[in-house]
């Protein structure tokens, strides 16, 4: 099926969406101690943009991205690589059913995550930005508290607002909007008392460079955190890269989003 | 081979070098007129860092790179993929071997170049930085010269001196440091008289955003003409963007080329 003159080691299910596959592969190649092309990883990136929507999926109680993640899985395979990425985390919820068929080794964001939350942070409290799908499936919150990390969501619903407004401004290519709106969220978490704020969602991943005011939070960059481990799980030696910094508007992207945010501050959900 | 679910558009043979493609897969994306992941191309990158270095192959009058090329035009073919991309301009130099079995297109650089150009620029003297591999190759003589715009190689040795370290330095990560190098090839191009500049090597695209005094030259990028030749060629509708800004240097990878320049303004080549 493939000549082992090509054969990829890593497979990436991408797409989802294009941009935060994009900042995905420029944070592998950036944080690849290489100092030249033979150096890196082979790699192949299927992008399936046109996967049905994981959230809508997830909160309608169906399971519509599961066939073409399966058949993505099954390709990625046949191409021979060692291990994938799913640089998606809400595609996530559906880790167990991909892994029963997949030979190849499927890196879980969330173990990755937390990975790097560890060298990041001791002990604390973390906020999620994720989308309403990921913190429906859980797998955060569950992996956050069995490796002792105290959840921190607070209660004030402009928070998951402001996340998943600046989630749908990068599918729409406002990257410069969606920081915006990301500090929001984060002043809104910093405010109800987290120490650390991790972006999951690969979405905010592409906005983590372009984020001017985090309000002290220690940020955990989900797809920087996926990186890293597909580079030490594959044996390449990896060093620290920071993100697509901001890049500028596009004609017809944008919308006026700079109203001013009016902190209500409310207590901490803990999960 | 593959399910119509996640059948792949685009097929992209990348990694030539890593960063480059990042860039191309960046580009495509911004460049693509859309708001969520489904109006995006579905594309596949197969990465292959692994090939043997194309300039070398062409200076030494072999033919490395052929067989693995081939063998990547082969698997993007059985993927489904309806034209293909090189996002490498030294590759093209295998360009007509590699059609002769491909069933999709393979839509060639040089021509998206050019089609770039003449948005850009009615008639005039464009500089070429390139590997010495693509000029040995000729493409772009040749192409350029039948559009009927004139070309301007600088005689002093010193223009591809800076063009190769460029090259070099983005494939070794130092994208702030190739952009100074290309900063002086550009000064030297503009010393002898060039209108435009063409980036004819991918990694200089990397550069692109980065460069801050391109002394009134028009450049031409030759990634994103080759995204949005993919797009047109697609029937998705294209924009302009910008490409990969600046990124902050990583530990390890820079080197002192601040030296200050002579620029010893020769005549152009004409060729």
């Amino acid at each position: 099926m493939i000549d082992d003159s090509i054969r990829p080691q890593l497979g990436i299910i991408g797409g989802l969406g294009p941009l935060a596959s994009a900042d995905f592969y420029f944070k592998l190649t950036r944080m690849t101690q290489a100092l030249r092309d033979s150096e890196h990883v082979p790699a192949v990136i299927l992008s399936v943009p046109q996967l049905p929507d994981r959230t809508e999926a997830i909160l309608g109680n169906h399971d519509g991205p599961l066939a073409p993640l399966k058949a993505a899985v099954s390709t990625l395979n046949a191409l021979g690589v060692a291990c994938i990425a799913m640089p998606c985390n809400t595609a996530h919820h559906w880790y167990d059913q991909l892994t029963a068929n997949s030979q190849a080794e499927i890196i879980h964001i969330g173990a990755a995550v937390v990975a790097q939350t560890r060298r990041s942070l001791d002990r604390g409290r973390v906020a999620i930005l994720a989308t309403q799908g990921t913190l429906v499936s859980g797998f955060y919150q569950d992996r956050m508290s069995a490796a002792g990390f105290e959840l921190c969501l607070p209660a004030n619903p402009e928070f998951q607002e402001r996340v998943d407004s600046a989630i749908s401004l990068v599918k729409a290519g406002s990257i410069a909007d969606a920081a915006i709106e990301t500090e929001r969220a984060l002043d809104i978490a910093q405010a109800t008392g987290a120490d650390a704020a991790l972006l999951g969602c690969t979405e905010l991943s592409v906005v983590a460079a372009s984020l001017n005011d985090v309000g002290g939070l220690v940020i955990i960059d989900s797809n920087a955190a996926l990186a890293r481990a597909c580079l030490t799980w594959l044996g390449f030696s990896a060093q620290d890269a920071r993100g697509l910094p901001t890049v500028s508007r596009l004609p017809g992207h944008d919308r006026s989003l700079r109203a001013s945010l009016i902190t209500l501050a409310q207590p901490c959900s803990r999960l």
